[in-house]
């Protein structure tokens, strides 16, 4: 079998031009001992691509190719592979490298790893290579970052799991979230809606805080136990104070956000985790404000290896279906769902298809 | 025996005269079948007397006794205390009331409890007498507030524990200090003295925080393991950068401080725990600050009863000697030992003393 030694796929320029999308090739890393490449075959878009290209998060390698929600077949894989064999369904989220030797990587915090790297757009160490993404025919990755995919679970619903999915479920899980305890989820978009659904599949009594009701028709359907919109008022919290366990906060922004109001819905020393990076100044916490009740307030970023693998075990035993709107990859498609995403018209999540159309059998 | 109707004590009038203290007499609530009536022997002075007095924490209800670092003799016991009994040698620290019926309280988190009420400053439910504090003659509380003092520990040293220890000890504990973890204490005043005291006791790794070297020698004095200081410039925690379990934040100022350098510190899922109140607006919190290393950022206020109880043993089993300056109890001795504290000129602690002296046997 010949395999391919450059990939292709959808890179922009630069960030003034960045719903410009052109059809190019591109040079991988070397093929590494780790390593497996994927014949992709869908991948979802997530708000990350859309701050990376258009500048939001600071200064990019250009041409880049995003997408980091990887689903696909393994084609080969290198000579001390032992996770995945050729042939398999595997998924790849937004980190490709850590140095799985630290203290943090050994306890399951390769996420956290000072070493560690991005899927698209990081300078790989020795090449000077920048990875690529998802928008493209084939990636390179460690067998680490490569997830076999359960059979029940369909490529177009794991896809947007392999980041949005495991950003709202490793905090939870890391948050005690379980039977018996209340959870409050802040904003619906696509992090979000993965958060309504993994809390209530892992058994935890679910919320969902809205600014107002114009999701709470879906939230229900999803499953929620209660629906809280802050534009009720200024007692739109009274009923629940100190009785949530933990708060997930997967808003993007934090303008007008009153953080005082959602912290004393918590229990004592309950915990506050943000997973959105919201662009500007940050927002002024005083301790005031957390002493009260005693709470945390943190971030959270990712999850390990083995939180994805457990992830997409419980989407496929539970039958948990992401919300997603399937969009052949084209140029023009990229254009009009990365400007539908810029203006929070999606819900709740796009998966990219057709690929071999696109890019060949 | 004939237990006294009126207490005495030394009140200030408005936070325009704070200084000025003046020896009144005062009623108490009435006695109920709970309280406990203590002779005062002494005192410690705490950061929140003298915030409170000149007004930085808000509008008071004046004329006010603050002081709740109380340590005296049990004189007479309500009919259904069975904590306590006449004559022990007992502490009250700065809570003296909660509902003990909530979640919380019945979680031995009554410092949390929605109705709790502080020594000094409160108005008690239904007689809307102002609670006053130890710079007096007596105290009645609640037996639940009131704890024995064990023989071992002086009661010069106990003082000062019952707020300032205690709002150390409590977040030491609950944040997992003890043997193999690495804890830092930044700032050390009152509490922060006391915070690497009991994280040396309970055996963790303990390293100082300050700005400069100033007090570098005391630290070590009191058993420190390392110290750190921020003015030795933008690398100062270059060398320990994730490798701290918890910090224990006693800075009662966040003006120039530079969080994110202190977060660095902590390992993934660290415990940044403030119990300082500082005045003002609060601090701007970025999200990405939090992310890096997933660290949680929290605030924690005082302790329960279980904790004082097993801290004021940990202090006698381990003789802990608190940092401690003895000074008479008089109008003119609050005034300037508020002065100096006011200045920042205490190590580490200030106790008063001779009870009888000014109020008599």
């Amino acid at each position: 079998m010949v395999y391919p030694e450059t990939f292709t796929g959808f890179q922009v320029n630069g960030s003034d031009t960045w719903t410009e999308f052109h059809k190019n090739e591109f040079q991988p890393k070397p093929f590494g001992d780790y390593d497996v490449d994927i014949k992709i075959a869908a991948c979802g878009i997530c708000g990350s691509d859309l701050h990376t290209l258009s500048g939001g998060w600071g200064e990019q390698y250009f041409p880049l190719c995003v997408g980091h929600e990887i689903v696909g077949t393994a084609l080969r894989v290198g000579p001390k592979v032992t996770l995945i064999k050729p042939g398999q369904r595997v998924g790849v989220g937004a980190q490709s490298y850590s140095c799985l030797d630290c203290r943090q990587c050994k306890a399951d915090n390769e996420t956290y790893c000072r070493k560690q790297l991005d899927t698209y757009g990081a300078k790989w160490p020795d090449t000077g290579i920048i990875s690529q993404g998802g928008y493209s025919s084939h990636v390179r990755t460690h067998e680490h970052w490569v997830f076999p995919i359960p059979d029940a679970l369909p490529t177009v619903q794991a896809a947007p799991m392999l980041c949005a999915g495991l950003t709202a479920y490793s905090p939870l899980v890391r948050n005690g979230c379980g039977p018996g305890k209340k959870v409050g989820i802040v904003g619906l978009g696509g992090i979000g809606h993965f958060g309504l659904l993994f809390a209530k599949a892992l058994g935890a009594e679910t919320w969902v805080i809205s600014r107002t009701h114009s999701k709470e028709a879906d939230c229900k359907e999803m499953g929620a136990d209660g629906f809280l919109a802050t534009a009720d008022g200024k007692d739109w919290n009274k009923d629940h104070i100190m009785t949530f366990d933990m708060i997930l906060n997967t808003a993007s922004s934090t303008e007008g956000m009153d953080l005082g109001a959602y912290l004393q819905l918590l229990d004592v020393h309950g915990h506050f985790v943000s997973v959105g990076l919201p662009e500007g100044e940050g927002q002024p916490m005083k301790s005031q404000d957390l002493l009260s009740n005693g709470v945390l307030v943190g971030a959270s970023h990712l999850g390990s290896r083995k939180e994805v693998l457990a992830m997409l075990q419980l989407a496929a035993d539970k039958g948990i279906k992401s919300w997603v709107e399937e969009i052949p990859i084209s140029a023009e498609n990229l254009k009009t769902a990365l400007l539908r995403l810029h203006d929070n018209k999606v819900r709740y999540r796009f998966t990219l298809t057709d690929y071999e159309k696109e890019f060949g059998a």
